[in-house]
């Protein structure tokens, strides 16, 4: 139904296609009185930027937001927050080559079959250029959600086979050690091997993909719906609908599947408040929020789209060779954090405000 | 919202305490004059219920199914299919000890922090008892799937550090060798030593956990909605909904982290219709599938119910020492087959139906 | 999608025939800790129950409700409330001629060309039966909605021609003299004029229509969304969901308009709190509440079932004539009295755990 | 949940304030490949606007559609169709005087219960500016539902006490008639008489109500759900979510109130198809479209801004008086008949493409 359309309560509805006119979406269900910070906002779009780095794609959008609707004098008016960021970098005769071909593991195939019609020009609406309304979206709920001490962070965790320390701690990461490298990890020695590996493909022409965690710190005790809509499910939803997202886990996750039982459970204990010992539950148990930090890894494949000809077929069925001429990165990764920092506190602030109406107030 | 209910055309919505009265659900949506054997349905919840086997609980529950609408002359009427299962073997006396206290790894703790009242009796509604209603309801989804030739399995595919050989080939597999043994996995040689594991476990009273795959067979062409509902968005929260599940991955997944874009992209050829040469995206392309086969895995945490004494706190913010006396299973995954399968015939008919609105029929 | 359920936070989903096993529905969504007196649930049932009455139809349906889930030592969990009602007095044999016809101003074309497929039996789904589902969930709304001391009752306010005074006050209905007749009008010389009416019709074989008035005191000021979810636009579409309706109007409605704007205006007064010195607004401004009484009137065309001879065509398209053998209601008012009481709770206790999600509680 | 959004398959969400940027809206779920004619929506915009003839406020918009996505080349893509029409007449210092005011049956009260917070700049949000995203919406549906050749039209058929005549037929209603005159009514004499009173009420500087006839010939048969979401019951919310609207009927409607069942019941007839010889019905049984024509009453109060003296009090809670200054309709109506006719189309649009998924297509 509400293909376009994420979450119940707080919800964005986007809409673009890359080379279209412009990019952007609808929040509604915002709550009201709320100052925003719309430089913040635009900072995090100019993190999911093209072109901000050595590895980046080179393609150049200032991506300039505009506020339509939902905010008087800096406050939200509670009515829908409508905004919009125009393309201005658009050279659709770059993309005039992919119009009769379909290029290989893009979903170029399978939006004409789905449509009977598509936007060929640099992807249209594949494109994850549409991801430019999340972490607007997101970054205004990160805001509400500062109103009661939320506070959500991502980071790149993996890239090819390289990863962060096994004994590296999730429970208090620096934000700014994350900003300080363009890869976005926060292992300086890590992060660096990170950026070598990516420029290493980048020159083969070729890409490589990896994980992101993302972490909730302070998320209240008592959120997500028990059943089908578990705290957890959702979050596994919202990141496997970013572009390139394969996998999912959360807590002790697929790494923990050699252990047993006795080894996983958190056992409960009174530090004036109920806590765990450990953590392998993630934060979740029944899919409601314990109050200890969310964490989850996100699986992105290395993006589809390279430099090295490949096999191909046409619209009408022809044998054909294909090599990308159009700017791409080669790992999506650093860029991607954004979104799933967005994608994260769309999340979480939809859950805080449907637990709002558990029970009735008096 | 909908916090009970799964699904937007075809829906289940599912009611039930592990000890109350009974467990079922409602299915709305179901395609009118479709023919259901529902002794199909019956033989479903019978690979899902407890004490099938030597490595299940003994918890005796036979489960039998009473249709209470939707359903005339054996057919689907298209109004609501109501459905219960009473539950008889209910001894909550067993459960009179937990009242007050929290068990580590499960959901009591934050069911009380919800709700501010919790069902102490056999977990309540937190139980995977619950599942019953989807296995009912995906068991059906099966039936009407059938119709347009679309079949779904699922299978054990790892258990603790035991796993499938890693050049298993997931493109025919054959349900019968899955159900010729207990653990139900395809292999015959890794699922013996699957079962020795979980044996060895049993014994230790401690519990393991493992991954369970499921496989779509002849997915139409051009379903899944290619933004915030990507067909694998949609399956993987189906799959992370089910109890005990930690995370999900599809196609290459996190297994093809250190594999470059060049190796992993899926070439197009002609072969009487547009195929790909190999298949890591998993029959699934910018969240519409393909037509190759659809396959993921699901991880699942070993269960918290231990026989092995632990540490925990009681209501009042005690401490003490809890060993599991209720019935339990050293390993959930042979029983939670027949919910994984559910799961996916729920989420693939639903899309299949959804698609249906894509386009207006003249 | 959601055919049989209504509502967003507090949902229904209704299920059965009138001659099937049973009907009944899963409430979702219902506050947990509230003590609930289920006999208040009975009683409300057998005002809608038919045989009440020598003004209802002779079918006797005792309609004794079974609690499946969700209800532990009389409070609600949180969790889904299952519930059914047998069917007990089923005489399918009656409906056996109508197998083959179409009852003019009945469901039955419509069903068969929408389906495929129908329970001819007693009118299968189209049945008022369903409506029993509704009048359980919404005398547990009325429960819950005590809680925040808001009151809601409804009234026959039209029979045919015969109305209540144009001059009749709204402000303060007395319950108990809405039941201290058979047609549930609080005002004496009218029903009894009703009354008469009702027998002449029921003595022709005929069946006749009139208004039902429903009533919110003390609706929270500031519930209901302002575009397309006002207050009053969900509960229209409520009321005109009861088998039946034909119209809804509320406050000034379609009898004031021959009036101006000067004359319609709700001034504002502050006393002790503001209030309006006039309420043609019906007790909401811009689809949201403003605490004054919400008033609106529900018009019910004559049943359709009579015992007149009418013309018809078959199954086959054959011209036939038709003249009712099953037992029905010659003015269906009486007992759609709890039936517009209900639909009003579930929409009025809706839109107060919605508007819980408006701002974000710290 | 989705205050700001209307339908379930073809969705409207709509943005905007009266004197914000912009005002418009997201179109989702658009059947890709219909060539849409945008000035046909231009020309429905215009018969909205204000200071279209003389008896429409003298408020100048010259309400310029911009699309921002989802059409290629005339075509739709089957991706958002974001569409927005920037406000260039604002003038805010003519509602300066109305930041401290409360104005007599307008919402500025109860915005400000719900919110803490209101654009008090032409009433913001509750302005009736915001149907213009309908009008967009609303004119693509028409053209979509021209593929299957429905087609809807609606006109002003009250105004204060004068109506069309009692015998007045709408089984083929001229659209150039109702377009003839600037009151929109099809029959001449009384087009005249309620234009004379609409300036007669003008020139009192006050308002006046009356209804819109809505009309849709050519329905499919068999499209509504059975249950809640009664064709009906969809197209009186969708009617009672139109500003200043405060009734709905549709067939007999409350005028047929008078009237007994053998009266109104519709015989059927086999003509080369099934068909009813009377259509009390209005072309709706028990929820779902029977084919023949739907036709339904609006009732609008007069506008609530009149050019008279009102009492009302400050936000702090002071008595006083105020009379507009602001421009204003006299009469909604004329204005109003694209609003009907949009959202008339949009639900009609909504329920075909969700009839589509009552069966599994082969």
């Amino acid at each position: 139904m509400s293909a376009n359309t994420f979450g119940k309560i707080y919800r964005l509805t986007s809409f673009g296609e890359s080379h279209g006119v412009a990019v952007g979406g609808i929040i509604d269900g915002c709550p009201p009185n709320v100052s925003l910070d719309l430089e913040l906002v635009q900072k995090d779009l100019d993190r999911r930027r093209p072109g901000q780095s050595s590895i980046t794609t080179s393609r150049k959008e200032y991506d300039k937001i505009e506020i339509l609707s939902g905010i008087l004098n800096g406050k939200t008016l509670g009515t829908p927050i409508a905004f919009s960021v125009r393309n201005k970098d658009a050279k659709p005769q770059d993309y005039e080559n992919l119009k009769e071909v379909y290029r290989p593991s893009h979903a170029d195939y399978t939006y004409e079959a789905k449509y009977g019609i598509r936007d060929h020009r640099g992807g249209g609406r594949q494109s994850a250029r549409e991801t430019l309304a999340r972490v607007v979206a997101g970054s205004i709920a990160k805001q509400v959600l500062q109103q009661i001490d939320v506070k959500i962070i991502a980071f790149t965790s993996q890239v090819g086979h390289i990863s962060l320390p096994s004994d590296y701690h999730y429970d208090s990461v620096d934000q700014d050690l994350i900003e300080s490298n363009i890869v976005r990890c926060p292992h300086a020695d890590t992060s660096q091997k990170m950026i070598d590996l990516i420029k290493e493909v980048k020159e083969a022409g070729d890409s490589i993909g990896g994980t992101i965690t993302g972490i909730v710190y302070n998320t209240p005790i008592g959120i997500g719906s028990p059943v089908f809509d578990k705290l957890h499910a959702d979050l596994g939803k919202a990141m496997l609908s970013i572009n390139a997202v394969k996998g999912f886990d959360y807590g002790s996750g697929f790494q923990g599947l050699s252990s047993r039982g006795s080894e996983l459970n958190d056992s409960f204990v009174n530090e004036g408040g109920i806590r765990t010992t450990s953590n392998n539950s993630g934060g979740i148990q029944g899919g409601i929020s314990n109050g200890e930090e969310i964490y989850f890894r996100v699986a992105f494949k290395p993006v589809a789209t390279i430099g090295i000809d490949q096999k191909t077929v046409t619209k009408k069925g022809d044998q054909t060779n294909l090599a990308a001429k159009g700017r791409h990165d080669p790992c999506v990764l650093p860029r991607a954090v954004p979104i799933v920092e967005a994608m994260t506190a769309m999340t979480i602030l939809d859950h805080v405000l449907l637990s709002q109406t558990t029970r009735i107030s008096q």
